[in-house]
């Protein structure tokens, strides 16, 4: 099912870290290539509602293998995905979710950052990524 | 209820077809004329979010026996249905979903495409319609 | 992500022959490994109740890599696995849904039929299971 | 809320080293004193129904600050709390689900283990228990 509960940490605890060096509270997921949840962490102070947006920024990422952020530009009003985020019990669609993909570029999973700022968020998931590339 | 088992799966096999011709991947859905899914296929590789989204397109086309995209264009902010995607668990108004109608014009039934673009969804899905007139 | 489309379509074939030559009349859902839709039918005249039926019997012998007949022999009252139908947003748990393993034993998949008795259903199960190995 | 998320990630590491110890594939969901998700893991393999009834499991312990076993003697048919498993979305009430307490008895969260027979996941979330005392 793509990405290993051992690449999941690996990429909670960089984007941990990326998160306290830009001076965040985040909630990171990481899902795998079924867009089941293989890991979860929430810093102490984050944000609670985060809790559950991150979970579907990474599905989101997932399901349509791409960062929330570019699907974000497709639903606004008059854009062709319009409410697309009423569908798979929820979607996020602006940035903090990216897949994650393996040396071959196939999909292994996905991960999702809330938090702060969607800039920041978005940081703190590439620093996820990047650990595992 | 209108379409039949084999119907559907003759509009779910054309489908596939054009969906091939086009070089894309969809999930593709068929409901009868009381918007119960009849038939179901999701080609390898596929977006899993579209999964959710072809049945909610064809399930939106049978509850208002219309395109879908006919129907985003009235649920814009500012529109007479704006939020109508609220209701029903869900409704994705963007194109992919069409009413399939026997020879008379009545409603049978509908077809869901997701997978691509809302252009290739909507190609795809008329592709189903047109294996059944 | 486990089983593909052209196996899964010929796991339902299998299935609906197997469901007409009982006289029965069947929804059949296909699951990948990651417990997600990939093929669905439902046969003319079949109860509506049993489409969500199968498929929530075919995520739930993925959800276990069992037979959903044999969960439901911890599930009764009094039982180790009393009420667990409440998790996942609804589990089934009467015979009906089956894993499908591929030559290794990996799960790749499953299967869940709904429309007659839970005997009938398992049988119908099993064909789909059967026109695999 | 209670528990951080470095106590949090302690629990889980040492459920983990005995699910190992003891040959299980666990799912481990730690909640904090507001029953919100603080950490969580799924171990490669474990079973993705699992995922939800951790989570699950770890909430009912906290709802009801009480191991989720001893809720469930009382929720049997006859029983003065039958049924409370329809509540919250849905409660999880066989073994696997234990308060988590600081040195004063305060609970400051909960932890919820599912992935193998009840006796197991009960003996998983002990160690995770210990892990804080």
């Amino acid at each position: 099912m793509g990405i290993t509960l051992e690449q999941a940490e690996k990429a909670v605890q960089a984007a941990k870290a990326k998160s306290a060096e830009i001076n965040t509270l985040m909630n990171i997921a990481i899902v795998d290539a079924g867009a089941n949840l293989v890991a979860f962490a929430r810093m102490d102070g984050a944000w609670l509602g985060s809790l559950d947006i991150a979970q579907k920024k990474a599905r989101t990422a997932r399901y349509f293998d791409a960062p929330t952020g570019e699907i974000g530009k497709l639903t606004q009003p008059g854009g062709p995905l319009y409410n697309i985020e009423h569908s798979n019990g929820g979607l996020i669609t602006f940035p903090g979710g990216l897949p994650i993909t393996d040396a071959s570029g196939t999909v292994i999973g996905a991960i999702g950052v809330s938090g702060s700022t969607v800039e920041n968020d978005h940081i703190v998931a590439q620093a996820g990524v990047d650990a595992l590339a």
